[in-house]
């Protein structure tokens, strides 16, 4: 008795879509809420659960939710749970999600993973990635995240937590600081936020004319830099080189791990085009091991980012069991009244 | 009509070790023959044969083998092929491997791997990873190996050669000259070349007196450094907690790669106890993400090195499948006849 829906939730810092998913990868209805509206979690899972039943009504599907995929930062598979959530309002350190949204959706089975992995999904089940059993998902944001793929299963690790490839370090020696408390990590390179922090060293360090010096120093974007590079600025046109270089090499050591067919690149600074892919792919074919030379391919997701968040959630929806015994009860019953 | 033996061999540079091996892990007997001593590939397969045949003969054991697991160098688990060996004398660059024992062997189930995934499956099936789904096992031999386990499978990549941790790069500026063509690589440094280069530089640059000052520089060896070591030379203790280091370091990048349960350290380097062990736990708990702290056991293996290659090999034996289908043809025959 599968049902013809799954239903994606993508939950971000300030927005949480979620659509309803056929089959086929087609997002039939989807719609948002804003996650910082309620401290209180449980609060936030009804105002939730209320939107997504009026899109389920609207849409005639009430009863048609085979499962329900869900993405979020620190989201873990295994334990259903957000662990220390960076940018979510809620109390944690531990936020039970699958159970909390399973049990107001009477049971339906849920499954969570991080945002990065949900792309890879998505990518796997709809996108770029189709027919690939070894890939790699780099998602280049306000971080960078990542989804790796082997033997066509994401990798979770003992722990749930595998695949934080925004943290290796690609600079040993007077690394910049990142988030996670480190140094030298690939993601104060080479996310949004890098790219700002590079124009920002660049101008101080480097003496030459440059467009991006008429914007105030602290307040440069990612989307400056990119304005002026394709506006011919030279300098703008080097911190691309710069950030593509270091992303190629560390591509390189990527691929020395798990050999994948193919790096996919999604979010904002993967659009800036050969500005960034073409000294990326220089470096990476430049770096990698002669094993595996003009074999794995860089390619761009094939998702359209209005869409692919909750599609990459979606796709766990299909394979959410329901895990939450004392639900499961409850929801026999109700699913034997219903049907 | 499984039957109770499979036949592990290892192939290496200078011996070519095979052992009967039961369900349980223990080498029935085992037997060795020069590897180098033919150079035509298809003479070396014969003195193999005839080699094993006499062993099974002595165990009463011709008809009780499943299957044959093969481990050695650049040998490729999809293909059953040998690429381009760096240490073989046989004519390349493809020796087909699994295919040309099989037909020695009248058509028993040939399956191959390198050195390092043999090492890794034989931990798995019989050592210090029993019951782990997740591991990494590193292998610090004249080079380093590696062999990578998400999900309770071997990471082969999408082309068979994944697991080259020994050439993630290190030191991304001014590193070392490595083998495979690159500088900076993790085996340049922490082999046991790597050792004896790391000697040779430390005398070089260093004023401090060393016992090691007492040998020819170009013919130091990593036993010579650790035999420094234990008798208390304050330089060679420092080459140590320098290796130690970087492997460490090294280590918590593959943490964030996969969260392995273990990383799991085999061969002659591995044995140099609490002088590499101590500098390298000590910069891997420095140097991994919070989330994975105090996750991550960095273990030693358990197999007695006389036996590990031969059982790393053997466990792939017991997943031998016959995929060479001609082959197939002839021994279906055969084996009626004989049963």
């Amino acid at each position: 008795m599968t049902k013809p829906y799954v239903l994606g939730i993508d939950i971000g810092g300030t927005n949480t879509v979620f659509g309803i998913v056929d089959a086929r990868g087609q997002v039939i209805a989807s719609d948002s809420i804003k996650t910082r509206k309620h401290s209180n979690f449980d609060d936030y899972v009804q105002e939730l659960h209320d939107g997504v039943l009026r899109l389920l009504e609207k849409n005639d599907a009430e009863d048609k939710i085979q499962g329900i995929g869900i993405g979020a930062p620190n989201a873990n598979y295994y334990t259903g749970e957000i662990i220390n959530p960076p940018n979510l309002p809620w109390e944690g350190p531990v936020i039970p999600l699958a159970e909390k949204v399973s049990k107001a959706f009477g049971g339906i089975p849920v499954a969570v993973t991080n945002d990065a992995n949900a792309a890879a999904l998505g990518e796997m089940t709809y996108g770029a990635a189709r027919g690939m059993k070894d890939f790699i998902m780099i998602t280049l944001g306000t971080g960078v995240g990542s989804g790796i793929v082997v033997n066509g299963q994401l990798v979770y690790g003992h722990d749930g937590f595998a695949g934080e490839l925004g943290h290796l370090i690609v600079k040993r020696n007077n690394g910049r600081m990142c988030g996670c408390g480190r140094t030298g990590c690939l993601e104060a390179y080479c996310s949004a936020t890098g790219v700002a922090r590079t124009a920002r060293e660049f101008l101080e360090v480097r003496t030459e004319p440059s467009t991006l010096r008429n914007l105030h120093i602290e307040d440069i974007t990612s989307k400056d830099v990119y304005d002026a590079a394709v506006a011919g600025d030279k300098m703008a046109v080097d911190i691309f080189n710069y950030t593509g270089t270091i992303l190629g090499e560390a591509f390189a050591d990527m691929v020395s791990f798990t050999s994948p067919q193919a790096i996919i690149l999604f979010g904002g600074l993967a659009k800036s085009g050969d500005l960034l892919m073409k000294p990326l792919q220089t470096a990476f074919d430049k770096s990698v091991m002669n094993v595996f030379k003009g074999k794995t391919k860089i390619l761009l997701s094939e998702l359209k980012e209005s869409d692919a968040a909750v599609l990459g959630a979606s796709a766990l929806g299909w394979e959410a069991r329901n895990r939450f015994e004392n639900v499961t009860t409850e929801v026999s019953g109700a699913e034997t009244e219903k049907s």
